[in-house]
């Protein structure tokens, strides 16, 4: 029996939410040093959820709020071997890669401050994420204006050339 | 209210599609980036969905055709912070790695030149990519006959020595 | 027609396996050599099922009860592009990096040795694979003196420092 | 007629500068971004020097100081192909991953805020970087005390838990 | 007793070299590897130094002048461990970082279409390169119309955005 | 006034060295998580020169031998931000890509078993490595009977397929 629930992570505004496939508990240790290591002055918290033995949701991270937060959502996804890393002070940008490279990591699902839905397959066994709603559906596709509007944005906040 | 949905995508018998779950509209330029550097020659275009805001699925590209294809392609999904890049003149097998490391992308659902269906769940929020059916399933395990076969091909092909 | 299925992996309790999206039959003989390549003394099997002409279950590996292993989970799951790495002596943690280096490698869904469940969408075309069920659901969050027990078995089986 | 030299590195001691071997006119671009997408709040000029045509030392950064900074030190060096970055607010530990995966870069010879030494080879042709002498040469071994120290040090700063 | 020289690298003006630092006979094929599985149609000749045992300058390559010539480039270096890739129809930016990922690969010295002179020590034991003199020395420093210009023309090639 | 110098490295013939340029006392224990986490059962030393401060060698590895000869073999080389790794029952193919992803590696100068020297330009501040002369040069190009043999024994080996 598969039944399919939509789980809504509950995040600050102000902050990121990065969700992942992994395995073992040394993730939650890895997953802090990638992010001290690559960005100083990330606040963060990162969760994830043992999936044998004491089935423990694990913990670590340099900000109590954001810690209890990304434990809150881990549960409430309830799937094993997944982590749940929010972060402020910081962007996805600055992370995914070094994220992919934590030898525990298998996938990153998604990286966003967008309202976000985790769609979690159910059954006997336990729980497993298939895949996220992230944001919302596109309303068109952009037009020349808009190509320019947005090539001048990311060399306004520096981010090309 | 969760559905599921296939969305069947629409690429030339010439190309390969390549599909991932990625955010931030520099995304665009930055796959753009990631083949020209990669592959001297490739044709292709890339879509985006920028999934708040404008909510415009942005593109870019060096082929109207493949730009307009990827661009239907996304819209079609409608899945937010997800990028389609059709390309001719180049294989997957040149580009997965250089993808991955693009600084935005989470993960790559599938790089196929076979005939594709993306599974999309659809919720009151949006939309969002489940995975995909990729091609035809197995028909039967390899003999020893057809392992060689296999194992001369690529020799052949000059892909392994 | 879209239905969703759960197919139950089966793999010896001392091994691990690892799932993952992919393309191209080269993809059996790079996971091979990425094997070799890494961990010295992994008894393994992997397989792949190729998506369109022969659509045959390519297999490699250096262990024949884990290469017929990995060949009867890559049936069971019936999805293209997709391969099945079952492994002994050797971690997931000394191989997620390598295979997601492989050229051919889209995605790993899952690195475990817990009891698997992976959830497949089926339609008139094919199979995919959607996410899996890996291990059991979280039971609690972990309490400072649990963290401390994990850090100290992290240092002593010699992980981390 | 083959000469070694040595060129000491100028830069402010709040800052870091890491020195290596590249190609193509490219590079103060791709590493301009490499920087921005990696530490934002980073500090910083690159400089790269062209090795043909018009051989000039190409510059890019946001700080007019340690742009004017990096451009001297590249001409100092004098050598084909070479790229000299100084960064504020920001360390090597975050940038010399994402350096190196630079298309262009070819290797990092050091990253460092010590005294910096660069050995240069000079020939009728020009000049190339033959090594750096990176700080003071240790002057003896760690004791356990030292160890200790150096472990809690880490993670007292936050970076090892 | 310890010499420096100066070895000129011969190798058509239509082509590039990559030389580098490496272990292991399987680097010859696995660079051969590399280069397919990244530039469809690149032409090439890789040669690499057998440093124990026979001590044979060990070749691939899908070209038999590129593979003569990367070979007696090689043997004129003579150090042990070093490898000549020359390639036509690729460029650098499209290979140095699947080179830098091959197993073997320690590091890349230069990767050119410049003049080129590899500094060799010779002692007693045998031969290390040093470092290269790749192209020539800056001529001054860009001018904003440089940059200008610089820009432009990777515009206009289509390398960036 | 600089001066070149011949370091022989003193290592086991049943081991392999990897030497290599770095910043940061971090080095010590993220080779030394690097190393365990990518091979299950190598037993090493490793070793790194502080270069400012206290400029003190710092050792790490799990056997006492080993993290010995590292120490005594950094001393010798004597040049700051280097590390010299030595390792048993691993290889280099196994580990050069893992530590060239350490965020503190900026390059890799060797990998070997062969008798290596290090060549060190010393001056008034210090001492730096300029490259290596690793093992022997090489007495002749492969004739295709030669290359027939190689291409058998990485078969034979199981390290190609």
């Amino acid at each position: 029996m598969l039944e399919l629930e939509s789980v809504r992570i509950d995040f600050p505004s102000d902050s990121n939410v990065i969700i992942g496939q992994t395995h073992f508990i040394k993730t939650a240790e890895d997953i802090y040093e990638a992010v001290v290591n690559t960005v100083a002055g990330a606040q963060f918290g990162v969760a994830f959820n043992e999936a044998s033995g004491p089935c423990l949701t694990r913990v670590e991270g340099n900000n109590d709020d954001l810690r209890a937060l990304a434990a809150k959502n881990a549960q409430a996804i309830g799937a094993g071997h997944v982590f749940v890393l929010i972060v402020r002070n910081a962007f996805p940008i600055n992370l995914t890669n070094v994220i992919q490279n934590v030898p525990e990591v298998c996938t990153i699902f998604c990286a966003t401050a967008n309202p976000l839905e985790v769609i979690v397959a159910k059954s006997e066994q336990g729980r497993g994420i298939m895949g996220v709603i992230d944001g919302s559906s596109p309303k068109g596709i952009e037009k020349p204006e808009d190509a320019k509007t947005r090539h001048d944005f990311l060399r306004k906040i520096g981010y090309k050339r």
